[in-house]
């Protein structure tokens, strides 16, 4: 090898290493939100559990259980008044998530979306007691509008 | 192709058939409990998500901030106040869980766990506001050994 040779072949080498480190940065950029989006990806398994069988009761698809549908409004409202948006740190849209970049572009909005959802969760709460099948559905409708306000605006 | 050759052919398809559906039979089966292992799952995660700066917090690892801490302490405090046991129907060992047959031998002994958890938890988020850092140690130890116990006894 002669010492031209020796100059590139370090050269290569020294270009092989750069962007060896620079992949891994970018995949600990990447990766550092991993905690944060299997947090919020976790609510949002709490909500479907709940709000499922809900409504499957609500459309017929199951017998109305009104205890087994009492279980679920208080569980949904507890999941709800949880600090959610701690999960949601500034541009944390990188990584295996469907959270939109657009949530950061207007986090006020979000955050109304959610304070919509959690209100809606706890009047669906208070009415589920009731043995007013009408008020329990429309209480119930409310909060799928809720989530629906938000997955449309800020979810993939 | 003769009758003899039929016969077999058609016995052959027959058997194909057979153990293509016995085998669609088992993956229902085993998925069948899907569901309820990512909702138990994303329970634990919550858990984590919220024992995880405690703990740190705790060990010194973070500097003790009273209303992050308090904050954590009330979501764990609900998060285990929901109906977990209901991700936990009878046999659902199958698929990708961590919990062991254990479980469904004794269900007492499961569920008076799980309720230590709900009371250390309820313990915590009551001293976790009170700035005497030697009762929340010791409070945040109760739920530290709440989880351990189970995790010992029923976690792969």
């Amino acid at each position: 090898m002669n010492k031209k040779t020796r100059k590139l072949t370090s050269l290569g080498f020294g270009l092989l290493a750069a962007l060896a480190l620079s992949s891994q940065a970018r995949a600990d950029e990447v990766g550092s939100f991993d905690r944060e989006i299997e947090y919020r990806q976790s609510v949002m398994t709490l909500y479907n559990w709940n709000m499922k069988p809900m409504g499957a009761m609500i459309k017929g698809k199951r017998p109305f259980d009104a205890a087994v549908f009492a279980r679920h409004a208080k569980d949904l409202s507890a999941v709800a008044g949880l600090d959610l948006l701690s999960g949601f740190p500034e541009d944390s849209e990188d990584g295996e998530t469907d959270a939109l970049a657009d949530i950061w572009l207007d986090f006020d909005d979000f955050q109304q979306k959610y304070a919509d959802l959690q209100e809606a969760s706890r009047a669906l709460n208070q009415v589920a007691a009731s043995s007013d099948q009408a008020e329990i559905k429309a209480a119930f409708g409310k909060v799928g509008k809720t989530c629906k306000a938000c997955h449309k605006a800020y979810k993939n």
